[in-house]
């Protein structure tokens, strides 16, 4: 009765074990959620209240796509070193309907399609998900993605029909592309005419060293589609992302879009519009970069002072939102996940994270969304784990 | 490079029809739209204002599905006579990502399916643009769906994966089913074991009188699966609507439409529960009945003058938005339409809505966001466009 794709779904990792996470009291590295502290309520308040006052009559109607708010982003991301206008971009709900589109646009079941050894799981659901023929790209934590690697994939035959990254601050990974991977990738993108798709919802969330721009900023072939997301930089409720594709692929878009949802909520559109156009992104960004940066390095120094005595190493992040520890080889991270929880600290196993290879002895941690004041005692608690655990596993190998 | 699904993307007659009609100068029974004027824009302004205000940092983060807007849909469909509860309620971005997601569940690409010969392009979408194998059953312009036909379609081989139906106010036709109609329904899906999806954004719309419980509220087996909506019977931006399907199915609800763009606004659900809880909808919904039954009224009338002595015909609708018209056999709606937008007056061809069979004698006219002052002189142009084709086709025959 259920279709093949949905027979195949199976309870993940981490929805299994994150029903377990549900205490509030938790010491959670566990999420991917944006600083809530940081959420500019105040701000959306008052654009919300401007919106409806100016014409709330057509804010909550149906509506074509917000052609003020297309405008500004085919500005930022010109900004952005990405050669684009109003006609390239496609509004979404966020990062994971433009994957969900693309996924669509490029790949039926059983097509070839490359993502990387290691990435998200809303990656993963587009791919593997839909039965798609995924072949995978190892990465390196100093620098991403390993580009012969991916020059090998692109190469094989079945030619693959579409290549997903994440370039910036990855998931889970932490890490970034290098200027010079990126414009490796653009260069293979164009010479094997394979789409890549380019998930970046991340990449305003810079706290230290020089931004790098997008793939995109590289590729002059309309091969490189570029994803990227209000999620994370705004509010995650406000469900508003978007694509920048060659405008003759808009058509396909559209309807592909249409079908799933009709399309975004001409309210948050306006809303968002407004918030960005009254100037308040800088201010916001501002803020949730110094947040970031001061869990992030907190986060670091606990780990320093906790992890390293057990042969730990970890992504040492420039922003975004997570820190990736690799533990010596005797540790598990999914059996280890049970004894965390018993000491009130939670994180997510690499497993969750792993396309190709199990990721056993590997774990992500956020540091976005926890108080300052209790990074520290989480990261002991979880060395404390740590140690419970080896006793235990010492004692009934 | 693109995907097979895309690559079967046309240019729709809709889409390239209502490029045309953009002037706003038209009269404009084209669109879907719920009154404009009706829209409760300073209530849902107090209730925006008083979600920030109680827990506005929760009310723009990511979160689960909001359990009061959950239970609050499962009782209100209690009291439709349809036995559930909170965990067979699935929150989603309005109706259309509720079929997106049922056909996901059910069906993959080339599995058969069985839809009306008429019906809604949302529909067609899930379905032909899947690529599904799909087969057709026609309606009567009284009753609806022929049911006779549908067990013919549930007999065949290979079985259906899955059957789509609108049972009250019918897009683009305008009828309900009796409810003789739907306890058969409900009884061919436990019978045959095929799931039976009841599409229903209409039924909150009625006039007048007393409406018939939703095809789901006569199943016992499990096998309908009933999709609803707040976007006509409260506003198309909250983006929200629901399913009602078994809880065992949940888990795959769950991950399929998280794979399509991970949740819904946390901030729309609750903006749309303080609606709600603050016993707004009755009153609203009064005054969007009353609405709409003056301009449906108005419509007729205006019908009744005018396009009777050409010889057509119409549904007369109970509720809901649309009337379905039908002309003579020496009427093409498509070519009419272009001679309708010369005399500033737009509708949907019937062969938008056909799936089998051409439709070209009928057209739908929306009468739910037009003035009422504009339904007589729009349906007057419209009959002198008919009169202005035909003698046009007389011509050059």
């Amino acid at each position: 009765m259920l279709s093949e794709t949905a027979r195949q779904i199976r309870r993940s990792v981490m929805r299994d074990l994150m029903s377990v996470a549900v205490d509030p009291a938790l010491y959670s590295f566990a999420g991917g959620l944006p600083a809530s502290d940081c959420l500019p309520v105040d701000t959306l308040r008052d654009c919300m209240e401007r919106v409806l006052q100016k014409d709330g009559t057509r804010a909550l109607q149906y509506g074509p796509p917000y052609a003020p708010l297309k405008a500004w982003i085919a500005s930022w991301m010109q900004q952005r070193g990405v050669d684009c206008t109003s006609d390239s971009i496609f509004i979404t709900n966020g990062a994971q309907q433009g994957l969900a589109v693309l996924s669509r646009l490029f790949c039926d079941a059983g097509d070839p399609a490359v993502i990387e050894a290691v990435t998200f799981t809303g990656i993963q659901q587009v791919t593997v998900g839909r039965r798609l023929q995924v072949s995978t790209v190892p990465a390196d934590l100093q620098t991403g993605v390993d580009v012969q690697a991916l020059e090998h994939r692109l190469k094989a035959q079945p030619k693959p029909h579409m290549v997903v990254l994440i370039p910036d601050f990855h998931n889970p990974l932490g890490v970034s592309l290098p200027e010079e991977k990126r414009r490796h990738i653009a260069w293979l993108a164009a010479k094997y005419r394979v789409p890549v798709i380019e998930d970046d919802p991340y990449s305003p969330l810079r706290f230290a060293g020089e931004g790098v721009k997008p793939i995109r900023a590289f590729d002059e072939s309309g091969f490189v589609v570029y994803i990227g997301s209000f999620s994370k930089m705004l509010a995650p409720a406000v469900r508003l992302g978007w694509i920048v594709a060659p405008p003759d692929l808009g058509h396909r878009i559209t309807v592909l879009r249409e079908a799933l949802d009709l399309e975004s909520s001409q309210f948050m559109q306006r809303v968002v519009f407004e918030f960005l156009d009254g100037g308040h992104l800088e201010t916001h960004l501002e803020r949730l970069r110094r947040t970031n940066a001061r869990r992030c390095r907190r986060l670091l120094d606990a780990l320093e002072t906790y992890l390293s005595p057990f042969g730990a190493r970890w992504t040492l992040p420039q922003g975004g939102l997570f820190v990736w520890v690799e533990f010596p080889e005797d540790i598990d991270t999914r059996e280890l996940f049970h004894v965390a929880i018993d000491h009130q600290v939670a994180y997510i196993p690499g497993a969750a994270f792993a396309v190709s290879g199990d990721q056993a002895r590997s774990l992500r941690l956020n540091y976005s969304n926890i108080a300052d004041d209790r990074i520290e005692e989480g990261i002991k608690r979880l060395a404390r784990s740590v140690e419970v655990w080896r006793t235990q596993t010492a004692r009934n190998p």
